[in-house]
């Protein structure tokens, strides 16, 4: 499993969503609460916008609490839309092209969760990947496939069908050649101005995901895990929801696959 | 572009092939003196044969001319059969399983060449591997690719033709989906027993190959390029040439793909 | 703290100890269970005796569970007396030079433990390090530190009065500029030849010590926690013990830091 | 010997000096023009300043031509000074903490240069560090040392005068200890208002410096060698120069070490 956070509002620093809470995706290497996985050391990611269409992308295999690196990029970098996340492998090798999140041109995306029996399909959901999106597989994740069949569907168009539709295709490969759970995932993505979060399982057991406006209600902090242990403040988002965050609104759909 | 040299013969140090020599692969790193590119510091890896059927792997994205633990493991390590790789990479990226060789149960595989435009036909290619050996691309070289198609081609019973059908599926796909020069390559692989060469090339500029009997006469040293520059003793794998390697003798063959 | 496991005996495959047990080396990394810190995930090393009178070194920043590299070499190369050990940082930069184990010419040496307060007195300890050995100190720990001492004190001649003395010196140090507590070890270092092993402590709380023979009698394991839990064929090390192994016996004797 | 390149003036993104220019920092990684050594590919760093006091730093061991996270940074962070390094080892490690730039507190500090014989002093230098600044002796260079000299002899105050004493006393232990040449340098520091810079040499030979107003006029580019190969607008720095510079200005005083 992994752990990941997310953030869309007024420019704040990385770092006071990464770093400085009690209980941040830094602890939550070592010590996550609501995971299979306690320990997420397997890598990390931060996708952030800026002035650019297209997201920064900094991605390592170190555990994520000893690299100085992350922590200068976090502590210097003033973003309103980011996401960050910690990686615990089900399998694939250690490799930047395995951490999340994937960017593909204005796209980011992180993940949380498994394809049950995926090494054994993933030629098959390797062949799914569009012609011209195929360049941008680089690792073996199927988190990353995820993300490219969701491109492939019309992620610019239609965020949640895209999604569906892809989720759906992986969720019936694993049905059909892997081996339940079928699909667990929460997810995070973004196309720069907006931030999307789903929860969903084929099963009664979708990984956790949060979320609530931060203290200081400069935005959207958006969470595997609550930053801060079980405090009153934090929203769970149910199974089979999609939450689309702006700056100031949160729109919550049905994320419904047959 | 990349530089290799293997070795088959009485046990010797790993150093004495990869290190000691005065243009040993190590100094091809920086100035590789037959090759496109004078710098293969992208990477490098090696695959021993020692006591068990597969080999021992140790491959990382560093230049190899500063990496204590590849000095320690070649000083260290005594072995009769072992292939040594110095990346220049032609596009994918510099990640451990970018880099050769490539092992796969007891063999071992190490290129240098080009697939013209390989990543305008990397999907197609990724799909012609088999379904039992899709586990094993975790990268996304047109090497790794080369030797999963040969593998899959019978590698096990008829090495030669095995090969010569995968050189050919690749080489068609490049006329087709990619850009020309189709194919230029030099390759060596082994199963733990025998050590195979092949220089080939669609055209006719096939990378440089040679081999000689080494100064001890211990056993044969099989390169990109002279270890020692312009020596009389190295002989030339002419375009077209598998050579098969055991202790003591040499077969060489005609490589012709149609 | 950190956990190291060694072995000295009849050639056995490194994997045998640090892999293979069901509480392994490698499970330690994330499970400790006699340690201060359950996860071990600030790098790994290995040094192994062979053919030459220097150990070959392999040391790397990644949590060791997951590095091919170090499964690979661990598989491969069979040795009668090796030094392996997973970090957990106590304050300095996780990078390979502050990895063990440390090795200069022939001698090798791993350390669990800390020095209280040390980064307050790094440079007076420095600058304890003799003229001749100062080029061997390459990072900022206090184990690397504390091996040089030793060695300037006469390693070769003395094993055991050389490390009592660095162990004082350092001792002293912390008690007049540091923190308590001043002094807590465990550590193996070995000539190639011998294995030593040494538990001490300036108060009651020494790091764990334990050996026995190994199942197949081959040989000595000489570990920082038992690698089955709890069973009853290990022997504890005391505080202010030092273990000298050859291939068949054990000599302990006292260890007395004044 | 290394290569560098520095900026000061209105903020513009990073890249459009490290990566943008048609002999850019990260050409001369490959081939630099006017250095000992061509390559620089032992690891390179960045420093920045944004709104705080401390620079951002991110340094790596790879070569910077390879490296995404360098890239993705220097592409998303747009800054009004900032230091950039590619590094050819003269003989430490190849680790992060031996990467330039070194910073400490709101300082950084950049170089290209050697010390003669500097190992054979290495200890005498390190003991010159105060006690105050020794924390921040993390690697095993002779250019992390003569930076932490400097911030000893009052680099806050008189930046001048403290690094000429620095270079003193280190170009006075390599006569007395190391070997010829004793010192050469260029060298770039700052405290996040001002850009410094200094040619020195004690023989004839000083490391080339040259800076020119950029094409846009948005401020000044600072650099071992030009960033597009021989244009007349690039003024050379003499040896025996320190040049100042803030936004608009420069001011060029004589760098006299006695």
């Amino acid at each position: 499993m992994c752990r990941w956070a997310a953030y869309i509002g007024t420019p704040i620093f990385i770092e006071e969503l990464m770093f400085d809470p009690c209980h941040s995706l830094i602890k939550q290497c070592k010590q996550a609460e609501e995971c299979k996985t306690a320990i997420n050391a397997d890598g990390f990611g931060l996708a952030w916008y800026l002035e650019k269409a297209e997201p920064g992308l900094y991605r390592d295999v170190y555990p994520a609490w000893s690299d100085p690196n992350l922590k200068s990029v976090a502590t210097q970098i003033r973003s309103g839309l980011f996401l960050a996340h910690v990686r615990a492998s089900t399998g694939s090798a250690i490799s930047r092209n395995n951490c999340h999140p994937f960017a593909v041109e204005n796209w980011s995306f992180m993940h949380n969760g498994q394809m049950g029996g995926f090494e054994s399909f993933r030629k098959k959901a390797d062949m799914l990947i569009s012609d011209e999106l195929y360049q941008f597989r680089k690792g073996a994740t199927d988190s990353e496939v995820l993300f490219l069949l969701a491109m492939g569907n019309g992620l610019r168009g239609n965020p949640k069908q895209a999604l569906i539709r892809a989720v759906y295709e992986l969720q019936h490969m694993s049905a059909v050649y892997g081996a339940g759970p079928a699909m667990r995932l929460s997810a995070a993505f973004s196309d720069g101005n907006t931030l999307y979060a789903v929860r969903y399982a084929s099963d009664n057991h979708a990984p956790s995901l949060y979320y609530r406006r931060n203290s200081s209600g400069s935005g959207w902090e958006v969470v595997s895990e609550p930053l801060d242990l079980h405090k009153d403040d934090w929203k769970e988002v149910q199974n089979g929801e999609l939450c689309c965050f702006n700056q100031n609104e949160v729109l919550i759909e049905e994320f419904s696959v047959e």
